[in-house]
């Protein structure tokens, strides 16, 4: 295997990134300069080596604790339970909460061999019972999926014995979506959480 | 901005990657084991430093000459002119053509700032009068843009007078196209290059 197909195949393993999309990637590499190109090599080597998981909350940082868990702006009477550190940012970028994060990094899914043991469980645990009682409550923000509502309904269970209130995202109709295309679990689910005006 | 930020930006200076892509991609990465994301670097790194424009014909090899170049098997009477080294592998894929290639690395586009100078055409001229008269054809295979038109035409009236004939690809109804779903130049284009049956 040459140079460049080895380097296709390795694009590839990228989400999304089929042969033609890794192909276009080797050679817009190959028409940069030099310099330009081998930024790219070195930042994933120094992300892959400084970036981790934060301490507390298990999103990911180059620091010790990510700056999440440092600000002392932020609400500590709430955490935001996610799946993947990615939601985090989806999260933040809406500028809506101003809470704490923890990231599960996965849901559970015995299918796939990822039972309670695989998450990052225990260290929410922990967090739950020392911040009691200024922690008052959990929001469970995991996927709407099969596995993301057991994993909540998992927590749930866990969760409200040691004390804070257990929340949920809303579901409903998404901002801007027109009924005809929303589907009917959704409606259901919009009808049954509707809300006085 | 943070280690994750600047990969993400990076990332976006690949040819269709915007926000989302690229921090999918760097949030894949991190899920990875740490050997398997440093892959990509080191083979970016490695394609960087080792690969280059093959002596003859431009297009891009590890060693002194292509493999295509090297190869004792292909046609020497016929070279195909192609601007880019990615449209050698589409063409290469095609099993169509077992002729030689020469790479221009662009297209004549004033505009752009881009005349013959900035292109491989001096290599051409010389791999073309050297190869006569074993050398019988060059296939013109120029983008269908204005500007690769413009080459094709500049480079039609320099290699005629060197002595081999000038052709270029076909141009008509794509195979499996539907004419009706064909723009109007493609159909008058088709219709001007008619076979007979």
């Amino acid at each position: 295997m040459s140079l460049i197909q080895g380097l296709v195949s390795e694009f590839k393993r990228l989400p999304g990134v089929g042969e033609k999309t890794a192909q276009r990637f080797v050679y817009s590499l190959l028409k940069k300069s030099d310099r330009e190109a081998m930024r790219l090599a070195s930042q994933i080597r120094e992300v892959v080596e400084k970036v981790h998981p934060c301490a507390i909350c298990g999103s990911f940082t180059e620091f010790k604790e990510c700056g999440i868990c440092t600000n002392q702006n932020r609400d500590v009477s709430l955490i935001c339970v996610v799946e993947e550190a990615h939601e985090v940012e989806a999260i933040e970028r809406s500028s809506g909460y101003s809470g704490l994060y923890h990231v599960l990094g996965g849901r559970l899914s015995p299918l796939d061999g990822v039972g309670p043991q695989e998450l990052n469980l225990a260290s929410l645990f922990g967090r739950i019972k020392n911040s009691v009682p200024s922690l008052q409550e959990v929001v469970i923000a995991t996927n709407s999926s099969v596995e993301g509502e057991a994993t909540a309904v998992y927590l749930e269970a866990l969760i409200k014995p040691l004390g804070p209130k257990v929340t949920r995202l809303a579901r409903g109709i998404p901002v801007g979506g027109d009924l005809e295309y929303v589907d009917t679990s959704t409606i259901v689910e919009a009808l049954a959480g509707r809300t006085e005006m």
